[in-house]
C-alpha cells in the first residue's frame, strides 16, 4: 500500500475504536513506537509487534473510550500525521479527561515502521 | 528557548499572519524548509534564511489570507507540529481556496532547524 492508503485506512480504524485491528494489519513487525510519557511502567519507545499490541491491550482494557475524533490523514512522501481528540475514562481511577496528541506516521514498504506521539502543549 | 516556547512563539505569531516575524525572530540560520510540492517554481527543499524568508516574502505578497486557524501547538523532544487551516486567495488568479496543513518542526539550540509540510489528504 501507498503512504496515503496506509494513513487514510489507519483513520478509518481508529474512527471505529477499532485499535488492535489497526495494528494488526498496518504495523511492520520491527515496529518502533515512541510516546511522550511512560505509561503505566511501559517503556516510551517500543520495538516490535509485540511490545506495540502490548501498549494496545492495556488502552483497550484500561481506558473507556467515549469520544474519538481523528483529524487528518496529512500526507507527504513515506510520512503522514493524524490528530486524536479523545475524551476517556481511566476504569481503575474512574478519572475522566480530554486528550489531544498528534502521531508522525513513517511507512516503509506498505507498513508503519515508526511511530511518535506529541501531546497538545496548552 | 526550549522547544515549547519556541513552538507557542510560532504559534502565536502566525495567529496574527505575522509570518516574517517568525522567520526572522525563531528560525535558524542554515533552517532546511521542505514543501510538499514546488510553488511557482521554487525548490520543494530550501536551505538558509534567505531562501525561507524568499518563500516567505512570496506568500505575503500573493496571497490575501482572509482568515487562518493556527492549532496545537503539539510537543516532544525537539519536535513540535503545528496545523495550519488558511483561507486564502491568490492575488494573481483571483482564486480563493482554503487548505489545511501541518508543518513538523524540529529545534535545534533554541531555534527552528528544519521544518516540513504535509498538505490534508481528501
Amino acid at each position: 500500500m501507498k503512504t496515503e492508503e496506509v494513513a487514510k485506512k489507519l483513520v478509518e480504524l481508529c474512527e471505529k475504536k477499532e485499535w488492535m485491528k489497526a495494528v494488526d494489519s498496518l504495523y511492520a513487525k520491527d515496529v518502533v513506537s515512541i510516546e511522550p510519557l511512560s505509561m503505566e511502567g511501559m517503556p516510551t519507545e517500543m520495538h516490535g509487534l509485540d511490545q506495540v499490541r502490548g501498549k494496545t491491550e492495556w488502552w483497550e482494557k484500561n481506558m473507556e473510550v467515549h469520544r474519538a475524533n481523528i483529524g487528518g490523514p496529512f500526507v507527504a512522501g513515506n510520512k503522514f500525521v493524524v490528530q486524536f481528540d479523545v475524551d476517556v475514562t481511566d476504569k481503575a481511577s474512574k478519572k475522566r479527561s480530554e486528550m489531544s496528541e498528534i502521531g508522525i506516521y513513517t511507512v516503509k514498504d506498505g507498513k508503519v515502521a515508526h511511530e511518535e506521539f506529541l501531546p497538545l502543549a496548552r
